[in-house]
């Protein structure tokens, strides 16, 4: 594949690279991972329609999440998407040029000359992502355009990933099959005597050699976690700092969330709750495992949140997510074990969420919620229960909203599974 | 461990909880993990003494790596160090006391009530960290205090930070035993005919089942990783946009860099280059490992780091970060290798960072760098070459600045060490 190094500011540099490029086998990025592009299209004009509601001229993007969205990409930069047209990306690394949209920048304040040069009106409205970028960063991206306006460009963003393309459904079914493959695998790693924290090694090892990425992307500050989490016996109780519906003490009190080191005893569930990264789009799924019998309150509840998932898939677009919080709420309650549902010393005030690229994407089933089910949303949904003594209870699929029906992407046994 | 819950804004919260407290057995974080109290006092001390210098009355933190750095811990809320005394705790979650500075919070706006009511004078002068939190977070926190004068907690508590204190010190020293002793157990872990996706994902492993916590901690929005990176053959010479010392293509454009699931084949490197976060404090090793016998060329390059290696030893407190960096290029380029030295496509501008509670604190050993080595500086040494074709070699150590030496905490064999 030739690769053309475009770059407007430093010519040498282009020379001396191309020079590399000439006499060595430099490796390009398997394009057949990228999105095609009348997918990234919809994408653009989906983000510019609501630009244009809000009377936006452009938008400057550099989180790598929203980088990805609008490129199929990651890369050290900018992208700059004007109310019609192509998006320009301004990338400072790496030198490679993936399309005719690349051109290279040492700076940001290199770009509104390159803009003028190209023809480009100045923005006198813009859009920063002021919930994502650090506000020096926010502070010298505004100095450079000197806006009239400036719009938050992470609601845009945020608001246009709700609703998922063609593509990236295709991304998210790819990881809820591995999703589902390596969970099936769980029982085959425990053993007795094992601490919680081993099994969760195990089931990391299982999901990287499955082709898990590793890292999930999170959105906020207050999303610190590694693979996912793993919440065995009496450590499900333990409230965390994070936003996930549960917690667990952690390892370290630099990162307290999952596991603790315990060992794992009988008569209690072993709750996996690990992110599907299989591809950049996640999926988000639980399934509970026992090590010998439970109290039967604990078979109770599992079934309470079933049941709760079986009015879930029959439900439809439209559906209002304060709604879905509410009645989760009433059949807990109905049930007798609404002091046990989503936590017991700290609960979780959600029972849902949207999932991408990011885990906790909008819209949240929650009491405040205005957001309804639209088609193309993928929503992880996960009531769930924490009895103490004996540990978490209750499952997690993701979900993609269909014209016609509710779709169970993360498909597996839902009941609690004993290991030997 | 009798828990006392202190709050004073919302009374009913607290006796709800306080009854779980009485009905479950809580489980509460190991304490021994927790740094003694006249080491947090020897940091608030020093973080103080920079405020003093630009008249700070107040510092308000709100990043988990500086709320650990100032508490021992990581909670969803806000750190108070005002201009003298101990900091207040203003925790959101987790809703656990772990000590008489904590008070808990719903939303920061309750935070100049309370200090009034704690007879504090409202500050004037305060500290935010506006390089790591958003801009719409500073402008909250901005508006709860109104100061006449905002300066930048992130530049105070970096500078803090890059003096390591005894307990800071027995923690990376520990991280590194560990490091050490996991990358001794490599060799066991290769087989012939893996892709080096399976060899990483087999030394993750390893280093999960000896301790490591996973995640850790970076400065900055462009430092995405997972658990370090594995760089072999060809693939090292592959740019990235990330500011690690090198690349790597990386399995995903999502995130680009590291493996790209090639198979090792003979005649090339493997360059092991993960985070020993075996504690909260991260130490960083590289060692290069090889698959059959290697061109000359590699084994001079490798031969040229760790001579660079032995003068940084030879160095001493007061010696200048830049001129570190430039005997660095001095000596590639007498060994006629400049061209390969720190990347070829792309090359990194710097030959070692500090580290800690993140992989990439200052000072930055860099053409640029004003700061010079002082007493208990923990630093990253990493001068390395990328071979076309063959892979990168070069070593990376952490050192401890001594007042009499330079000691190196991830002591292992320097060499190349053939896998079979």
């Amino acid at each position: 594949m030739p690769v053309t190094l475009i770059c407007l500011r430093c010519e040498s540099f282009v020379l001396l690279h191309l020079e590399f490029y000439i006499n060595t086998d430099i490796q390009i990025m398997n394009h057949s991972k990228f999105p095609p592009i009348e997918d990234l299209r919809i994408r653009w004009n989906n983000v510019q329609n609501s630009m244009s509601e809000i009377n936006a001229d452009a938008c400057l993007i550099s989180s790598n999440t929203n980088i990805y969205y609008l490129t199929g990409r990651v890369f050290a930069g900018y992208v700059y998407l004007p109310e019609e047209g192509e998006p320009i990306e301004f990338v400072q690394r790496p030198i490679i040029a993936e399309n005719k949209r690349t051109v290279f920048i040492r700076k940001p304040e290199d770009i509104p000359d390159i803009l003028r040069e190209k023809g480009y009106k100045t923005p006198s409205s813009l859009l920063l992502e002021a919930d994502q970028i650090t506000y020096n960063e926010y502070i010298r991206l505004r100095k450079v355009f000197n806006p009239a306006k400036i719009e938050n460009a992470t609601a845009v963003l945020r608001t246009s990933r709700m609703i998922k393309t063609a593509w990236e459904i295709e991304q998210m079914k790819i990881s809820a099959k591995h999703h589902a493959e390596v969970y099936r695998l769980i029982p085959s790693v425990f053993r007795k005597g094992m601490k919680d924290s081993e099994l969760q090694h195990e089931i990391e090892h299982l999901m990287r050699m499955n082709g898990s990425l590793g890292i999930f992307r999170t959105f906020g500050n207050n999303m610190d976690i590694f693979m996912g989490s793993l919440l065995a016996g009496k450590n499900a109780e333990t409230p965390s700092p994070f936003n996930f519906a549960l917690g667990g003490g952690g390892l370290s009190p630099c990162l307290p969330i999952g596991v603790n080191g315990d060992l794992i005893e009988e008569g209690q569930t072993i709750m996996v709750d690990m992110a599907g990264n299989f591809t950049t789009y996640i999926t988000d799924m639980t399934r509970v495992y026992s090590y010998g019998t439970l109290p039967d309150i604990a078979y109770k509840a599992h079934e309470v949140s079933i049941k709760m998932h079986e009015r879930f898939m029959n439900g439809k677009e439209g559906e209002s997510c304060s709604d879905i919080y509410r009645w989760c709420l009433e059949m807990a309650q109905e049930s007798g074990l609404a002091s046990y549902f989503m936590g017991t010393v700290q609960q979780a005030k959600f029972t849902g969420h949207g999932v991408g690229i990011e885990i906790n994407e909008p819209p949240v089933l929650t009491e405040r919620s205005k957001d309804v089910l639209q088609e193309n949303m993928t929503i992880a949904f996960e009531p769930k229960f924490v009895i103490p003594q004996t540990g978490a209870v209750g499952i997690e699929n993701t979900y993609l909203i269909r014209k016609d029906r509710i779709e169970n992407l993360t498909r597996l046994e839902e009941k609690i599974i004993e290991l030997n």
